[in-house]
């Protein structure tokens, strides 16, 4: 079976970066963004949208109410129906990742849907304050330079991609009990933290 | 100013001897069982009274409504405050530690009671499943082999550790945003896992 690392990560913690450069000291295929737009394709939906879709909680297009009024056996939802065909691909999509090679995949839920191949599952954080700072620091041109602003973004993001994770996966985003090594990159350089990182796995992994 | 470690640990994880091994490795002092013994010899109190007033939150020993009665700001629960001056030692006690060399402290809240010195913060846990596996292949003389009596077991032990925790320190126990690394054991050989956090702090601490 294909060795699978699994890393999630906080909006603005560095996880991205460590992931990248961890899958590049282990030699393994990184996926992150390809499958996003490896849904885009299969679904003909736009990436911008897939990628929309796939950081939020699903919600009804209509309160739950007037569905049930229209007898719920008979009514679907179109934006709910949308969401699950979209996790539906990611789910497959995950999948033949996985059979393919020795890989590790960021986000998009990859430690619940891979779940049975046992991967190890890494998830990265940091506090507030140095999220902000690292996203101050990383910020693109026309972004507020509002650090109040940045906070409320980076929160926000973060409830998010948890609501989404918890609708498909049935359990908690970062709880402690779902993941095999959890790390706080504490504003430290994200190359040190990512080489520390490999090595604790060359020793646990072997 | 002197490195310092904190190793807290879920009951049954292994965390004690990860913490044991990884200060033998690092070559700095180490402390656990130790805090307890020199609490009791300051306090004249027995060293299993120490023990098991710090590993429970404190209670009144009156409901509250009496203590009301009676005049709130007149009225000393002589239970509460046996507690805190068991935890006002604890306290002393870990700065002086923490004052004469590089160290690793073992729970008793050193996480917090430190916190102005910057240790590094590791948090040791396990699925329930390998804690009780662990746990049952440690188990003393005397003590039940039945499976579900030992999952009470650790469950009510870990429970009052985090109420005692989170009564002293008014932050939670546990949570990921209070700690550096967080370390799932994984039922692993502890040695190995004590291995891999060594050489990940050999990355991240020099």
């Amino acid at each position: 079976m294909n060795r699978i690392i699994t890393v999630s990560r906080e909006f603005g913690s560095g996880g991205r970066e460590l992931a990248r450069r961890l899958a590049e000291k282990l030699g393994v295929a990184y996926y992150d963004q390809e499958i996003i737009t490896e849904i885009a394709k299969r679904t003909d939906l736009s990436v911008g949208y897939v990628k929309q879709i796939t950081a939020n909680r699903p919600f009804a297009s209509f309160p739950l109410h007037i569905g049930e009024h229209l007898g719920q056996s008979l009514y679907v939802d179109p934006v709910l129906q949308q969401s699950s065909s979209v996790y539906g691909e990611q789910h497959k999509i995950i999948q033949e990742i996985a059979d393919k090679s020795d890989c590790l995949i960021v986000g998009r839920c990859a430690d619940y849907i891979l779940r049975d191949r046992h991967p190890f599952r890494i998830f990265v954080y940091a506090s507030i304050e140095n999220k902000v700072a690292r996203c101050m620091a990383h910020r693109t041109a026309g972004e507020s330079d509002n650090v109040q602003e940045m906070k409320k973004k980076i929160c926000s993001l973060d409830r998010n991609r948890a609501k989404y994770y918890e609708f498909y996966c049935d359990q908690k985003w970062g709880a402690r009990e779902n993941y095999d090594l959890m790390v706080n990159t504490r504003g430290e350089d994200v190359e040190k933290t990512a080489d520390a990182v490999y090595d604790y796995l060359m020793k646990i992994l072997k």
